[in-house]
């Protein structure tokens, strides 16, 4: 549908502040005004379009049943409005323009519920998923082009949004959120958390809307360039309102000279919120006529995240173990207790130990492993920074983390074999995981490197297929017991080489299983993986408790140059 | 002069038995039969020719200024009568001889002193030294074709035999010791140190003799040919002394069956020892006409050595760093007070840590370097199995201690530097070391791994010219400071194994400095230690004394299947 390389998109700006000018924002609802006085809505669109608009946004965005609780109006009612005086706009403008290539789509706009999700506030990731199901199958039957969900500052809620446009459409899905100058949305979702998560929930356009002017977002939007290789839109509001006079403090001249740096830096999509007028996009189109980009994109980063912290596997980076209750008695009593917070303290004690992503494995018999699984996912999110590989056997708890997992996960794991493969690729593609793909098949784990580098292939090709990039798949060669089959230590790590060297993609090796039946297991351990990190082990999973092992990976680190200046060590 | 790989030569049997049997062995001195009744002496060493032997010895076993000392003899006079008899036996069969082909050679026969050298005893390596290089000098004047040390059982009393021929004549020296059925010299010399020892210090073949009959010698034959890529010559005696009659136990034809399975192990050089005579070396040419060698020799192995352990670098070991005063006040004031004890304290206290080879450095500004580095390596030697790395910036330092090291050891180090080069490794080649070679030169150390493999093989190339085999070069890729050069530990580890890839040689990496100006030294220590194991490096000098650097030696060594089933874990 873009081709967003070749040129800017020009948005169009604020239909809130317009109709506010206009004498028309009066009601609790302000979206009624489209039943109400359609012709006021159509003339702004209108204007919009002939001030160089290629997309226009629906007057939806506070439309939502929770909002319209007890308004009178309905949701689909609105929407089904508003859709059309958008396209009412269009055809109009259609008719009595002499450009014929001047084609404009109609943006079903959708903002936050306007109440917090649990745990935070009451509502459940499931409800907010109906409302904005609701909304997206009453906007595509109204026929609007695409959908935008924007103005958002919770990421797990746009998250709820996007799947329910996947789920119930074939729109195309713009993304925007709001932050402040600090970076930060409201509840603390990062630049780069948004940026990834919502890259890898698979959206159209990703950006940056209201709160800020121009000036302000620039910074923000340069970071976000860093972590997508999307296209980007931004809508900055008319600066900042002068807290006297309430009014946005610049004016349309100095808007578009802030706006005409963008597409520099390689932002694809224009267009103004808050205070901004026909007037504003106007010259905006006049000073970017000519711009080009100045910046192509290339994120291809291996990169998980929460909400608030990314962690790009660009040196190691430690993943704790211990979030799981195999041959643990304790933990198990946890589970079958339901006693989430010795899970959590197994959380904090390992992230405070130096561990910087989570392994989460709470499969165990007799439990309903998917929903205990969300649940202790949304337990440690809401306490605990680091993002989360989810580990399970079973596909319908991967799922159901994944559905309610705020930012981008690790899924631990797929293997070589088929019937895995299919089923789980999926989901990681859906959910915007990344993905660990374990070196063993239907056959058993192969005794020589070569044969796991020939798996390995296998599943990158095949996430592959499934949209999934190379730089999301994280091959484990697997570690046996050196005490059992001692050669096949020397395989392993002869497999982790050869899979960073032929395959370019990441490693992740659990450690400790290689020193089974070993005394002194720890040195074993502590050898075992240093020499595993000379071999390009990037992902170690592993007690971050154990301060030899955590000792070695810090001094990796600095040795390999990758803790520059010894900071961190 | 010998092409031994193409058929066996045969040696002659015994002197002293059979003059024994003819009632000529009354004399105190038995060599003086060669003055006071040449014509027997010539009719044996005739019969010895008759029977096939290609290389007759002189009748000279005990002639030396000590044992000669008060007899009336002198030396020169019995050399010169014993050499003359075998060429006047060599002159007679000739002319009555029908075969032209059958050239038959005379090597002067000499064996140990009878008397200890220090610290065993009271005689100096010089004294030694002096006794053979009259020997030697007398035997050559007299016109013997080569020159065999046989009998010996004291690897450094042979090794100064075999300076004094080297040093003061130009025939083929041929060295064999006498070994009991344990595989040792009465002074514990073992098979492989003595193979070792002999084969570095250049000699033309080297075997061993007497003491045992041949099926005992068997084994120890079989032991050497993994030893040394030299020709090994076999003299055993007719058996074992019968204790009752005192006459050796088996016939001529059971010492012909028994001497037949040599050749198929490799065995170049055959003749007898005690009890044997004509008819024995008679037999047994009758019985290996027609035999092949079965195995070909070709050990390219790095191994040092001292004269009861041989250490192989077949996996990592550990080499001491703490003999060395760099730094250290207490080891300076131990060499200003020549407090020895300190220094053999430090040796016992880092075998016993597991430094399986030491490192030893006496230098300091006021010292006469080479008597003091001769002193402590000899007093090492004397309760310190381990083999020694020769340390010094000092030539004649290096070559004090590498005349009297007893066994094979390692010079620290030559560089890239053509004078340096062009000093030690004649020295190397001469008194049969192996070597370090640093890779830097007049430029100092380079920034990059491929300079550094440039300077390698221009070190490995240097030392071939001189005769010195590349697994005769360890090379040292230099540990920088992490602290000051980031970027150069990973240079370094790279520079390791690139000389391993490409060069195939083995390497040798002082490992502390990396940490020097950072915490927690020991924690940066151990995980670079690990991190250059796992590039290759094979000889970490280190302080043994570190629990965790050795922990990870250890680790390493089970983990890379070089300690199979962990038994030294
Ligand atoms: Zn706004
Ligand atoms: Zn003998
Ligand atoms: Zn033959």
């Amino acid at each position: 549908m873009f081709e967003p390389e070749q040129c800017v998109i020009l948005l169009d700006g604020a239909m809130g502040t317009e109709l506010q000018s206009m004498g028309l924002m009066t009601e609790r609802i302000p979206e009624g005004v489209n039943r109400t006085n359609p012709e006021a809505v159509i003339d702004i669109h209108r204007r919009y379009i002939q001030s160089g608009a290629e997309i226009i946004y629906t007057n939806t965005l506070g439309v939502n049943r929770y909002k319209l609780d007890g308004s009178g109006y309905l949701v689909k009612d609105l929407i089904q409005a508003a859709v059309q005086n958008a396209k009412t706009a269009v055809a109009l403008e259609k008719e009595s323009s002499d450009n014929e290539n001047h084609s404009v789509r109609i943006a079903l706009d959708c903002g936050p519920i306007g109440t917090m999700l649990k745990p935070n506030g009451d509502l459940s990731f499931t409800e907010a998923y109906e409302i904005f199901r609701e909304i997206v199958v009453y906007g595509k039957e109204a026929g609007a082009d695409l959908v935008v969900f924007e103005t958002f500052t919770d990421l797990l809620e746009i998250k709820a949004a996007i799947l329910a446009a996947k789920e119930n459409s074939d729109l195309p899905i713009f993304a925007s959120m709001s932050f402040e100058e600090n970076g930060r949305t409201f509840s603390g979702v990062s630049i780069p958390s948004a940026a990834i998560t919502l890259t890898a929930l698979g959206v159209d356009a990703l950006g940056i809307n209201c709160s800020l002017g121009p000036d302000q977002i620039f910074p923000l939007a340069e970071e976000m360039t860093e972590w997508t290789n999307l296209p980007i839109l931004v809508k900055p509001n008319a600066g900042m309102p002068n807290l006297t006079t309430g009014k946005y403090d610049i004016s349309p001249d100095e808007f578009a000279e802030s706006m005409s740096r963008f597409p520099a830096i390689g932002i694809h999509l224009i267009g103004g919120c808050c205070g901004t007028t026909p007037e504003f996009i106007q010259k905006t189109k006049e000073r970017i006529q000519s711009c080009h980009f100045g910046k192509t994109l290339n994120q291809e980063r291996t990169v998980l995240c929460s909400s608030v912290k990314a962690v790009v596997v660009d040196r190691v980076r430690v993943i704790g173990e211990r979030i799981n209750p195999t041959g643990k008695k304790r933990f198990k009593a946890a589970i079958t207790n339901h006693d989430i917070a010795y899970i959590l303290n197994q959380a904090i004690e390992q992230t405070t130990a130096g561990a910087e992503i989570l392994d989460v494995n709470v499969g165990m018999p007799g439990i309903d492993e998917p929903t205990f699984m969300a649940e202790v996912v949304e337990a440690i999110q809401s306490i605990c920074d680091a993002p989360l590989q989810i580990d399970s056997s079973d596909p319908k708890a991967i799922e159901a983390a994944l559905r309610i997992y705020n930012g981008k996960p690790l899924v631990n794991s797929v293997n070589g074999e088929d019937k895995i493969l299919h089923t789980i690729l999926p989901l990681v593609k859906k959910y915007g995981a990344a993905v660990i793909g374990l070196t063993l098949d239907e056959n058993g784990i192969p005794q020589t490197a070569e044969d796991r580098i020939r798996i390995a292939e296998k599943i990158i090709k095949t996430a592959a297929s499934y949209g999934i990039p190379k730089q999301d798949v994280i091959i484990d060669c697997l570690t046996l017991t050196v005490s059992a089959q001692q050669s096949q230590a020397l395989e392993t790590l002869q497999a982790v080489r050869l899979v960073k060297e032929r395959l370019g993609v990441k490693t992740i090796l659990g450690v400790s299983n290689v020193s089974f039946g070993l005394p002194e297991r720890e040195i074993i351990n502590t050898t075992f993986l240093t020499m595993a990190l000379t071999n390009g082990l990037d992902l170690p999973i592993m007690n971050p408790n154990n301060e030899l092992m955590v000792n070695a990976v810090e001094a990796f680190n600095v040795l390999s140059n990758m803790d520059v200046h010894a900071e961190k060590y």
